[in-house]
């Protein structure tokens, strides 16, 4: 596995390049953080993007759905795709509107999205799946069995064509605005969890799992 | 402008038919409150999906960027694109790791971008653009100049051929699973801010004004 990721002509930072980066690990962070992908490919009638959960391992990005989904269909030769996240750490106001801003911080990829028909990957996959969105919870749950399996397709796109961009910090006015008086700063913004929420089919006064009391949406 | 939004092969909610929806007025709701759209279309080489600011006037939704970008060159024409907004709600966990799902509100919209040539309705879309992300900012800003606005460039989606999934709710287990003992709940998650960071640019002791005070990301 490389550091750097591959930049090509659809990778390349042609925009505020000073935001641009093409540091695997730092892709892998953003991609570590994030919960929610938007997936955009050809339907063969149009473009269409929808939101998925994802997970990572090593260079491969997993996405997974129904077997019964037609936006899955046709991906048995594999399929280009773009993949992004992007998570939002602020608004960005400053003393002109053209110069209003946000900090965010998102990975686009590129690649060919094919099935994962090895059934040890797949469950690494399935495994990851929840890995990464509540740590501790695979080996706290049923895991999925052969029927439940071959009822979800799993996608691999590979972590190579890919580039990422952040935004952070305060605004930057030119000079000439800086004069204008206007507030200007940062409104900073994260996700953040609330109380867990008991399932009112649960046996009660089960106590909340410590992975769930220290689930932290910020992975810090 | 209709109440409901238009079904078509796109549109159309395959799965998971129960959380679907093709109110408008609920598309809307979604609209407004989130603050990224995910933007898919055909760069001529690949479907590429990036992340947008956004805004919405009744039945079109603006997008914008730099007339310089490559991403944004030839919409002179229309160009199909797919834009989707997704606000996550929260993580759902079930017994069965095949239950887990997440609580989300999403948008899928299908249309061809056009490029707004008209000044005045170039200029309202800057508004919404500031109007949606930070009510009452756009009266106290710097309005854009017309060097800035001619280097800008404005597409305009129209809110037509689109579709609703809302999840909400607890998990939702087999009945066969739901003695098993596992935890199952939701953990809630919702974009918050935290206190504004002043610009270290602007002028000492600047209050700060009303509508940051009063920012909230969940739109209430």
């Amino acid at each position: 596995m490389t550091t750097e990721l591959e930049q090509t002509n659809r990778t390349m930072i042609s925009r505020h390049s000073e935001r641009g980066s093409y540091d695997r690990n730092v892709a892998n962070a953003i991609l570590d953080e994030g919960m929610v992908a938007h997936v955009g490919f050809d339907t063969g009638n149009g473009v269409a993007v929808i939101p998925m959960t994802y997970a990572r391992i090593d260079d491969e990005l997993f996405l997974h759905g129904a077997i019964a989904s037609r936006w899955l269909s046709g991906f048995e030769q594999g399929k280009p795709v773009s993949v992004c996240v992007t998570l939002l750490d602020g608004l960005v106001l400053a003393q002109s509107a053209f110069s209003h801003s946000m900090n965010y911080r998102s990975v686009v990829c590129f690649g060919d999205a094919t099935v994962v028909a090895d059934q040890g990957k797949k469950d690494a996959a399935f495994k990851a799946f929840l890995d990464h969105l509540i740590p501790g919870r695979w080996d706290d749950t049923r895991q999925p069995d052969s029927k439940e399996s071959e009822a979800t397709i799993v996608l691999s796109v590979p972590i190579r064509e890919a580039s990422v961009k952040v935004r952070s910090g305060p605004p930057k006015d030119s000079a000439k605005d800086l004069g204008l008086g206007y507030w200007t700063g940062v409104i900073p913004l994260e996700m953040t969890n609330s109380a867990p929420i008991p399932d009112p089919e649960m046996e009660e006064n089960k106590p909340v799992p410590g992975y769930v009391k220290d689930f932290d949406p910020r992975r810090q």
